[in-house]
């Protein structure tokens, strides 16, 4: 029988605790080539469940499903120069196929604006044709230094959405429902809070006019990004000629978009939720919301206490509650850390005492508190319970990051938080790029995002003492 | 308006039928670099409508859903020594990272086995962890001289499952299920009939003991290759070390399996199903089973009609038909061309004599015939006639078939058939290489497989003479 291996404590080293918990919960492992990921079972049914989720309010934005090549020519990135620049550092590059070197350099995508809009030039001729909104699921190459499970890999999974418009106002209602979209993702179905905004012209998207983003808090301090949605303007559109015939007869270039969350939604997922006993995963997106452990001490009993389990296995399946019984021979100790590290949500325990009284013991793995329950209502319960978790991993990282969002007023506070706490910081900034960057440089504080609820006051910039009108989030 | 474009005729030159129709029909298109194909919406909803419903199946064989790297190290491939050399002429080779030359070239997977077995061999220890089944979706390239839409294209999308068992038994046995998998899957869904059963020693996949496939009749008398189901055998957990530790103690190599199905499979459909008119796809796999045009020509009807149209989708609907509704401002002619060419397989006309008959014309796109049906059970005749227009494709692909299987009983008569009529040709050969390869070298005819419900008998080798025991099928 394997034993479940003691994992580092979150509380004492979370890079160890991170990797730990992921090759343990065997969700992911590291491929032979440097920065890549092979996903097992467990964690490419996060994935899925991802995707299902996500998929239908993509399609609910009117996005058609399409799939572009891998393959892009080298020629075709270079056209944007904002767009080449941004992304010459991480590109995978073919240069030989089916046996000879080829004439032009292929890149693996690194992102697809620039085969799909040279596509969008020959599929957009007229108004009607649009708006024209698109999403694949893909696979996507960006060469990665240091990698880091799910939060940094070489190849990683995502979706990419893309959208042409007659008008830039339509461009903008889209990035706004993408990033809604993303924001509520997150929130209802992940569970973890953090902040929409937009981003500085140095850390927006190469080749966009504004990016949008949701960064979160994660518990070491540091702030991960959850998806970005780009108002490309008609950058693009003049560079691979998207052009359409307006209803007076007028040829104007579109207005286009594209927006993206990536399997980086694990990663940060796992480091929010998860405590010394391994993944805390959300009901939204749990594989398997519950887990029923019969406890067979007493042999006489077993086949009714098995036979209880089975009732209830069938009872929380027919009201849609993905369940799975562990009847195997491992020891009730032994799957309840099993299931503690996979993040199982809830686990009921059926025993001789649950089988008197019937009475099943259903503990929480957030909070560990555990609650008898009759077997006659015990779909209801549990779909109560399932809920009432959902929404406390929410509350909680709410409050986590709410507590460590501070306010800098000037450059001495700004420093002593990024030296001591961290966490978010909201600062006057006056927008220059040499003031960022020197932030950067000297601090380690990026700019996260503009919050997009954030109110026009007046300041001076914590740098240099300019004036400034926004107090953007560093971290 | 757009105009319907004449296509090819399919009777007069099926090559640019099939390019028309595709392209026409907006499926896909040509990817900027050579070989690869652009999936617009059309098309692609092919590939999730076979997606849906594979991945049911595939999961019933036990399989449970992983993503492996896109990017295999050369060293891996070049382990199993048949595996390299069946792949080396069709591999596309990442020679630049990250901004720098690589010291290992990596390969973009062409197939998966190298890099999983190299991981299996970490996650199986003992016969607890057997048998091992898994599948991915996945995207993977081989580079191709001559593409043609979806069957043959550089980069193709299909699904790859693996497995390692205790025994060889038990691995026959999964080869055997996932063959019938597939041969369900093109008579049932994709209504195309073909013959299943083993491959020659020279046509088998590199690195297998044996490889099992489903050959389908085109008709232009070529056969497309629809599916493999490899018995692996120990060859490549030899190479990976995927041992176990069995009940009694004892070390043993795994014995393997692979298994795959590609977008490859939507060429034959439209290959095979196609008419001068367009596509005829089958209802079980058309992402749109049944569309309505009203014909709105009095006008002062057109409410009355457009609120027919209107509750006949809603009934169809609620019956799980998947229908539209086409009520734009195009003509009903123009409408009528451009679903048959989409192969739309049903499509309803609601105008003046349907509104004051409450009947409706339904015309079904394979067979051109026309019924008029009452309103009040438009459901279920719609769900009878897309019953039988499943069956009807199945068998008209099933009589063309057998019409076009030849027995040829000496040279002169395989050469005669493969100089007229082609198709499928059943003859004796001796099974040795040389007289395969000379027979394909003069005639241009391949193995195609030796049925499964193949009889042994005995006969002599058309080309040899020597004795021979089983009659094989050639195309």
């Amino acid at each position: 029988m394997a034993q479940v291996k003691q994992i580092t404590k979150k509380s004492e080293d979370i890079s160890g605790w991170y990797n730990d918990v992921i090759e343990q919960s065997k969700l992911v492992e590291h491929g032979p080539v440097r920065g890549t990921m092979i996903w097992r079972p467990k964690g490419f049914a996060l994935w899925e469940a991802i995707q299902k989720n996500l998929n239908i309010k993509i399609k609910d934005l009117g996005a058609e499903s399409v799939y572009f090549p891998l393959f892009i020519p080298e020629s075709f990135l270079k056209k944007e120069k904002a767009h080449v620049k941004g992304f010459s550092p991480e590109l995978a590059v073919v240069t030989h196929g089916g046996g000879e070197k080829l004439t032009e350099p292929i890149i693996v995508r690194p992102t697809s604006e620039t085969i799909m809009y040279d596509a969008f030039s020959r599929w957009i001729e007229s108004y009607n044709d649009l708006p024209l909104v698109i999403n694949q699921w893909a696979n996507v190459v960006r060469w990665e230094k240091r990698p880091y499970f799910f939060l940094r890999t070489t190849e990683f999974l995502w979706q990419e959405g893309h959208s042409a418009h007659e008008t830039n106002e339509e461009a903008e209602v889209l990035v706004e429902k993408a990033l809604n979209l993303y924001i509520d993702f997150y929130r209802q179905v992940l569970g973890i809070y953090g902040y929409a905004g937009r981003k500085s012209e140095s850390e927006k998207f190469p080749g966009a006019d504004s990016t949008f983003t949701y960064e979160m808090l994660m518990p070491d301090g540091k702030v991960v990004q959850g998806c970005t949605s780009h108002n490309l303007g008609q950058n693009f559109a003049k560079v691979f000629k998207v052009e359409f015939t307006g209803k007076t007869g007028k040829r104007s270039f579109v207005h286009q978009t594209s927006w993206g969350l990536s399997s980086r939604s694990i990663g940060a997922m796992i480091l929010a939720h998860g405590d010394d006993n391994g993944l805390v995963l959300p009901p939204e997106i749990a594989p398997v919301q519950v887990v029923i452990i019969p406890i067979l001490t007493k042999s006489s009993e077993k086949n009714k206490i098995l036979s209880l389990a089975g009732k209830t296995f069938i009872k929380l399946e027919q009201a849609n509650i993905r369940v799975k019984l562990d009847d195997s021979e491992s020891s009730p100790g032994w799957k309840f850390n099993q299931y503690d590290l996979e993040g199982v949500p809830l686990r009921i325990e059926i025993g001789l005492s649950e089988l008197n009284s019937e009475r099943l013991k259903v503990v929480r793995r957030d909070t560990k508190d555990a609650r008898d329950i009759h077997i006659n209502v015990i779909e209801v319960e549990i779909e109560n319970i399932l809920r009432e978790m959902q929404v406390n991993l929410l509350d909680k990282s709410r409050r986590f990051t709410e507590k460590n969002t501070r306010q800098a007023d000037n450059y001495k506070e700004f420093n002593e938080i990024m030296n001591t706490t961290r966490g978010f910081i909201e600062a006057f900034w006056c927008e220059s790029a040499s003031c960022e960057a020197k932030i950067k440089e000297e601090t380690k504080a990026t700019t996260r995002c503009l919050p997009i609820d954030s109110i026009e006051a007046s300041g001076q910039c914590i740098y240099c003492g300019k004036s400034a009108k926004n107090r953007w989030l560093f971290g």
